[in-house]
């Protein structure tokens, strides 16, 4: 167990927005919520996932909708404990534990916000290991485990609750009132025993987000990020154009970045729906979901999010695996680029990489 | 108290439809329904809104979706049963009372499906008194009882429930679900205590359609039912063409009746949302919503709803006052023309009657 300082606040929401993959909303929002409900209900306490009781009832926090709307319809906070309060009425034990859904964006530091109003310990670890842009797309749908009751609220003060045969249909389900929220509903999901929380969640990625956080503060570099995610680098480019639409509750669109340097005969073009989903250069697939491919500041190294991407940034694209789980069959029918609409086998990163490197050579 | 019989049931059943005004789904899949539930359940007991005791719950039950797909997506039955657990659940004390929201097509028949199942008396009274295609088109949304807490069930097994800050934000989220539930939902909502029920309900409407269906049984005719409603003839013909799309989650669209007779020199267009919203001849407005417009088989006076009517039908259409209370200021602001999108002043159909008898004088 360990408290969240400030300190570990600030490089939390960074790292978050580079396992964020270019969505899961901005990570500074969250961040302020998190410092405001911090300094007003107290210290969170984070604990890892081992910690947790066996009978412990863990529950996800997260923010649902189109990151392009996130930016603009900053939560009040209250609507985070409204959907919890929802959703234990429908449970028959008290919820003992508050989890991210997805390491990446608001949802880092907004279930910070939902764990320090409700009073309850944060746990270090999430569904995801990234971000992804559905609600069944978490660990635990690959081991059965029910997203529902699911609770939904909106900040005018609507609730609702589903209760749903599938994960597919919780997502379908939500999404559609999250378009009727206006693209954007706090959500309370995927009730489990700790148990099941030790065995189905990703372990200590809150860690992992305030590691590479501390590693962009203390100016180590894009070197050094890759190093800690086993990560490649694809591209250095300029920015050329970026292509952005709100559909169906998501963030569509690419993004094209002319090459520089060594890439400069070349163009990438990044496809997403809310996160990154494919790399191309000049029509050859560089990554694919489930691997994290992440945008980076060039000089800098900090996390840029999708609708932060503009004209003219020079940027460094690089491609890190994806928690091993995905990897499965169960894991790529649910995040591999085929779900995505993409007719791409999906091929880790790591043989990519070396095939380029063979390539090249 | 009475208990529903058989016959009563038939005639429930085509007077359900008469005052469904084209909407509210077929009366013949409900009637089944409910005859199977009684043949398994026993039989349903009918009260009068003034026997429920004023601490008694009362529930709405429906069937939610555009007709069109009603038609064709019979319900189990017990997704009946299911909305109203969910809706249990998310309140303090016990059901006791199963009311009609609406007393038009199978939403007459349907609630004594969920009477017997649940095993508690129905109700002889409902929201509407005739059919509407809305939820917050119900008369406790003018004495400001909330909808909600609302429970949706499709039948496939999924559950939705909602609590919203008003009953317009109830029909936006329900109608999302509903279309996601494939166009239908079998709902429960609008708890109130039986005190509440009696202020705010219409009452004996379920004696009415009984009343009515047994005058066309009895080959009264049409004259019978115009009695009965206080009514008016609008106009007689043929259909000559109907317009129908689904969209939303509802039946859109528009019916054409050449004249015959008296008619023959004009045509009559009646657009409908779910049911019949506006009657016009030769553009002329002759009734409007909330008013009850009628499609009646011109030999028998058998009721016709939307998705039946086809090219060739000889029809009489009539007209006929709808509840006081949708009259006044706030009801017609739920249900008045302007509300559907028609720019038409109201005006009661006994005062249209007069003032086109002043005229064809």
């Amino acid at each position: 167990m360990r408290l969240l300082t400030e300190e570990a606040l600030e490089d939390l929401a960074v790292g978050a927005a580079i396992l964020g993959t270019g969505g899961g909303g901005n990570p500074y929002v969250g961040k302020l919520l998190a410092q405001q409900a911090i300094a007003e209900y107290g210290p969170v306490e984070v604990v890892a996932v081992d910690e947790v009781p066996d009978a412990a009832v863990t529950v996800f926090s997260a923010m649902m909708g189109a990151p392009t709307v996130m930016v603009e319809k900053i939560p009040r906070g209250d609507e985070l404990v409204r959907a919890f309060e929802a959703l234990q009425e429908n449970l028959s034990r008290p919820i003992t534990h508050v989890v991210p859904a997805e390491v990446g964006g608001i949802n880092s530091t907004l279930p910070i916000a939902a764990a320090a109003r409700l009073r309850l310990p944060l746990v270090d670890a999430d569904g995801m290991g990234r971000a992804f842009p559905e609600i069944q797309m978490c660990t635990p749908t690959i081991y059965g485990i029910s997203a529902t009751p699911m609770a939904l609220a909106d900040e005018k003060g609507n609730t609702v609750v589903i209760e749903t045969i599938d994960n597919h249909w919780t997502e379908r389900l939500s999404r559609s009132i999250t378009v009727d929220f206006g693209c954007t509903a706090l959500i309370a999901l995927y009730p489990m025993s700790g148990a099941d929380a030790k065995t189905t969640l990703i372990p200590a990625t809150l860690a992992l987000a305030e590691d590479l956080g501390r590693l962009v503060r203390d100016g180590h570099g894009i070197d050094a990020v890759l190093a800690r995610l086993r990560g490649h680098r694809l591209f250095e480019g300029k920015v050329a154009d970026v292509e952005r639409r709100t559909v169906g509750g998501f963030a569509r669109g690419e993004a094209r970045i002319d090459g520089t340097g060594g890439d400069g005969a070349s163009t990438l073009r990044i496809r997403f729906q809310n996160e990154h989903l494919v790399a191309l250069r000049d029509g050859e697939v560089l990554a694919t979901v489930p691997d994290l491919i992440v945008v980076l500041d060039a000089e800098t190294g900090k996390p840029i999010t999708t609708e932060e991407l503009r004209y003219g940034f020079r940027v460094t694209v690089v491609a890190a695996p994806c928690d091993q789980r995905w990897r499965t069959e169960a894991g790529l029918e649910l995040v591999g680029p085929r779900y995505f609409g993409y007719d791409v086998e999906y091929v880790p990163i790591e043989e990519r990489a070396r095939a380029e490197g063979d390539h090249a050579r």
